[in-house]
């Protein structure tokens, strides 16, 4: 049973569904008996460690309804990667406000913070309930068979590939366009969701769970446009090396890293212009041309997948309930139990933190450049129904009189 | 009255609701008593060279409207610019397969062809008809209000840099969006209609209607970054310094034209990645992010303007209907009579032919990186509401006990 108040804090990227997370947490939290408050910290363990708190106890229900459907963090993020020491700092201030139950959003890194927070908590002897509410685009946690954010970004994927590859068709050549995910391609694949008639696009899908070798994709590419007289591929931010060094470092002059060590890869255009300036000089195709997704993937306004918005409602929900009901810390996982039907369990934060999942084998073709149907029938479900694609039919072509043929 | 063949044809770079104004033609035509057929040529004129025709008239209704719901020309584009051979081939082929009226969609360059199509027709004393239909994303024909493909373009842009505003509150910094517009500025102008809230972005706006210098630019992202913690930026990539040159011509190794004489700015992230690493060298912002939207911008799948589809729909419809009533080769032009009203005219097409309009004075804000009032009352009824936008109130916040601060 909860006692004291409620802390519910956004780590990491936001997504398009985060605040469905938030606000099902905080009105399932304030309508349970013992809780005195809920509060919200602001850019995550930052503001908890800065008492920048909001009650959002004072929230009217209307407006936090409004605030669910709006895409972005509302209560803002970080990328602070707490260690043991601000975790401590976290918990002096938890004590001091009298903050019975924690629940953080985020991803790999949030709920590896919480997994130290909860051990410092126990050793401690304190009452603190940690629970993670799973959130990432990237679609990489373990445990889970995906993860809230993840449907509505393969969503804005899958609605960009099927434009880009519309207008392809219309002015021919090869078009590139670069998506997120760093170690994990589940985002990259979902541009397969694009596909509607045999022959359309992406034709290519390069996969950061394969190693990237530049000769072989010059080929594939060549390949695709002397079959189709044009080519669009799909490409993931993540790709790299043999040796595990991504495309886009080994093609940048700087390199800037996050607190968590990690290489900035999205945010700048530096990887698609190095692929259609390769395929230019390598293929001699003349038509070229590079999208980098960029930050439209997570934050696009009216683009978000109904599913995930569902789910990620009922992860806030669930995780109040576990807080209410099971004594103990945990992770919110999401399980698929039917076609289509998930269910919601507590797993262990030690399960989930810090680790990342990637793309099974049986997901990805055997080329290494496409995806599986079982891909497909997976994805599927989560992204919904896109808006009809339609095409003129081309059996009802005119015959010719003068006969003639301009290059 | 129209005789014989009708043939339409799709010009220039796509729009999300380009295949409206083909199928209002189509439809609007087929019905008229006298046309023999409804072509359509495959990649604009390119295809009429090349005696590649699609019958029209043996598509269903049915398929014609769900193609009419589908971005990109479904008949296919092409950026040929014919010259007066070229002109007199196209001609030729149109008097064998006897076509009486030829309805070309498009936007400047398109306009232009038709004109020089005309005058030949003239000279010859053909009784070919030719009427241009309008569309362009960048909203520059002349004597229109607006361009069809503009507001779906713009609704594109607005929604996408409220989706960053966002983002950039929930992970502060500076972000810079580029965005399509060689001479005109409307679209780039059109991100200002993400804003709700004051201190919403994006904060500064940078148009190819001024001169852009690299000085004032990073001092006025310093002094709103100083102002807000934050800075999110909306860039034409046809900015240029005071001589006329691109800023991203200046700033790229390779200049790649098109037949048009026209130097590629889009399809690379190049414009936006120099900023970025401007304001991180002039500034000291660590966090500087660029998107340059790219192709997204005129293809994205779900994102039309019903205005937009609707009127897209008209000109094609109106274009017919002048064939049949009016007795002279023209350009279908779009007049706002109204708030919000519109009507349709028949203007001569020297008029539009090749010209190119640009922002007007009273849209751009006297500081030049911003735009007015008068703009966003002229936009808003093209574009038309977009999802809501809510925040958590920041009055509810809680009075701190520890009373630190962690930088």
């Amino acid at each position: 049973m909860p006692q004291g108040k409620v802390l519910i804090a956004q780590g990491g990227g936001p997504t398009a569904v985060i605040n469905e997370s938030l606000v099902g947490a905080a009105l399932e939290a304030r309508g349970q008996p013992g809780v005195e408050r809920v509060y919200g910290a602001r850019h995550g363990v930052r503001g908890i460690v800065n008492e920048y708190f909001l009650d959002l106890t004072r929230e009217t229900g209307e407006n936090l309804e409004r605030v669910a459907a709006t895409p972005c963090s509302a209560l803002g993020s970080t990328r602070d990667k707490p260690d043991l020491k601000y975790c401590r700092d976290i918990f002096r201030v938890l004590k001091a406000h009298g903050i019975g139950t924690f629940f953080y959003i985020g991803g790999n890194d949030s709920s590896d913070t919480l997994r130290i927070l909860s051990e410092e908590a126990r050793r401690a002897r304190s009452p603190l309930r940690c629970i993670h509410i799973p959130k990432t685009i990237d679609n990489d946690l373990m445990v889970n068979d995906h993860t809230p954010g993840y449907p509505s970004a393969a969503r804005f994927v899958a609605s960009a590939f099927a434009g880009a590859d519309l207008d392809n068709r219309a002015l021919t050549g090869v078009y590139v366009g670069v998506v997120m995910g760093r170690h994990a391609g589940f985002l990259t694949a979902a541009s397969a969701l694009a596909r509607r008639y045999p022959g359309d696009g992406p034709h290519l899908i390069y996969l950061p769970e394969r190693n990237f070798a530049m000769k072989s994709f010059l080929r594939d590419v060549k390949a695709t446009y002397e079959r189709l007289g044009r080519c669009v591929i799909a490409v993931s931010e993540g790709v790299h090396d043999p040796s595990g060094t991504p495309i886009a470092v080994r093609l940048a002059k700087t390199v800037e890293k996050d607190a968590h060590g990690n290489v900035q890869l999205s945010g700048t255009g530096a990887l698609a212009d190095a692929l259609t300036e390769a395929i230019k000089t390598g293929t001699g195709i003349k038509r070229v041309r590079g999208d980098t997704f960029g930050y439209l993937q997570r934050s696009f306004l009216g683009c978000a997948s109904e599913v995930d918005r569902r789910e990620a409602r009922e992860v806030g929900i669930k995780a109040a309930q576990y807080a209410r009901f099971a004594d103990r810390d945990g992770s919110v996982t999401l399980h698929r139990v039917g076609d289509y039907v998930v269910d919601y369990r507590l797993s262990r934060l030690t399960d989930v933190a810090g680790k990342t999942k990637v793309m099974a084998d049986e997901f990805i073709a055997k080329s290494g450049h496409d995806v599986t149907e079982k891909f497909l029938a997976y994805a599927r479900p989560l992204v919904g129904a896109l808006p009809a694609v339609q095409r003129l039919s081309p059996e009802n072509t005119v015959e010719k009189i003068l006969g003639k043929k301009k290059k």
